[in-house]
């Protein structure tokens, strides 16, 4: 799973860092997280496609967060796009967008189905699942995460040897947690040759935030935090009128969430090098990262 | 007068193509001609400021033409703007881009005034007037013009001196109109010592159109025509059926409206080199350019 940083700009945009948009490749799944201005032009520079784009999950309706969609949804249309593009959103925004959409004088080619989630809602999808919880920011807005299905455990062969099974359909069927009988009567349960399972892997994408405990709740224990870093910690007082976060403040939330690794991103302009906010961040969380635009970060499983 | 290409890419933005957004600099006034998506971003690498942005004139409501507005007022708001910005559309579009402005969850600090014009309207202001034309495309659109006020004409002191003026006031009132009589009896009129009026500069911009004779006669004599060049010749089909034009055509008309120089915008994404489209334009009418990003035009008077 990959994790593409196409707009880690907070704002205002940068002729270095475009507004919000992450993109996630999981298999052959492409999901993008916000849709800030400017989003399809930093796709087609990290080389993905807009077709193959499955869903988008907007976190709030700030323009730097969500007016890249209308122009997507265009180049979409004009390259005859047919399969359904699914759109999320908080809840009370749908209708929003949905207004929004219908602004341009273009005719789509497909249907786009806006769906609000509710804070705490889950969303099942094809191996993982989309979780949200309600962030502290100025207007309605959620986090994200995305959780990995856990993964059936480890088969040691040599323990099915060892217990007299042949490898073969017995072998697969234990791998699949079916209990075999062997001629002499024997009874093997999969939990004899198999490990218990194994996480997934989870990605956190807290959007435009304070720092708060539903966050720290959702990235328990997560691969990845995304974190709200707009403004240094000097600027504390900017950042709590705005409703942003700083770098020790977003680092404190990664810690309490003992994640493995804490992206920065929503970036302000004034800051043309990140030296101190990656400085101020790994004083309290030292595997921090301040992302930068089209940088892709490939998330492992932890074994 | 200066014109600054901001975005000359047709339909779909390209690393190297920002969407439709023309600048023109006149004096003190910023004015802007389209603003896709991105618009704001290729300002800032232009070196203009925003917050110096007069009007808007927008010739249509695809997206690519107009859908950086919303992001641009965020931001314009976000650094507090309180002046009026004007933003004029055609005829039966005004509510749609209210609406539009509507969308994001921002608080404006200053108010944007909409204006349609009708397709042959001209708008006075200070020094010069913008006449707008019906275009042939596939949504309401219009072109541009902006047209100078005529100069006075050019002084001749030689001349007033020979009949026996002394420099000083009577030049002055010589100058500004007036007749004046000498001590003698005489009287001298201004045309006996200025020149005729001097027409001011006149830069016409077509935004997306099949070549047709309403832009040909808006065009008339102007010194910059900017016009559609979304697909090469050998395409002239597909131009035919978006209602878009080919470099001969664009060139066609320049040659018909006897301008100055033709410049070739809204180049399609397909177009990485631009030397086709430049060779098959030049045929027709050999003082044209194709624009690129971030390309400035210097306009100067005719003689």
């Amino acid at each position: 799973m990959k994790i593409i940083f196409l707009g880690t700009g907070g704002s205002i945009p940068t002729p270095s860092r475009s507004l919000s948009a992450i993109a996630i490749k999981r298999g052959r799944e492409l999901l993008l997280f916000d849709c800030g201005e400017n989003t399809q032009c930093q796709m087609t520079r990290a080389g993905l496609s807009s077709m193959k784009l499955d869903a988008i999950f907007i976190t709030h309706l700030h323009g730097d967060h969500f007016l890249g969609l209308a122009g997507l949804v265009q180049t979409m249309s004009l390259m005859d796009r047919e399969r359904k593009l699914e759109v999320y959103c908080p809840r009370g925004e749908g209708e929003r967008i949905e207004r929004y959409l219908q602004i341009p004088r273009y005719t789509l080619t497909f249907d786009v189905a806006v769906r609000e989630l509710e804070p705490g809602e889950e969303l099942g999808r094809g191996g993982y699942r989309i979780r949200t919880c309600e962030v502290d920011h100025s207007v309605p807005a959620i986090a994200y995460a995305l959780i990995e299905d856990e993964r059936p455990g480890k088969f040691y062969p040599e323990k099915a040897v060892d217990l007299g099974i042949k490898p073969g359909p017995d072998f697969s069927r234990l791998k699949s947690g079916e209990s075999i009988k062997l001629r002499d009567g024997r009874v093997v349960n999969p939990e004899q040759v198999v490990g218990p399972p194994r996480l997934g892997r989870k990605i956190v994408y807290a959007g435009d935030t304070r720092p708060c405990e539903s966050v720290i709740k959702l990235s328990r224990g997560a691969d990845v935090l995304i974190h709200d870093c707009t403004l240094a910690d000097e600027l504390l007082e900017k950042a709590r009128d705005s409703k942003h976060s700083t770098p020790s403040e977003a680092a404190e939330v990664a810690k309490r969430a003992n994640v493995r690794q804490l992206v920065l991103v929503h970036i302000s302009p004034r800051y043309e090098e990140d030296a101190v906010l990656l400085e101020e961040a790994r004083r309290v969380f030292p595997n921090t990262v301040v992302a930068h635009d089209l940088m892709d970060l490939e998330v492992a499983f932890k074994e």
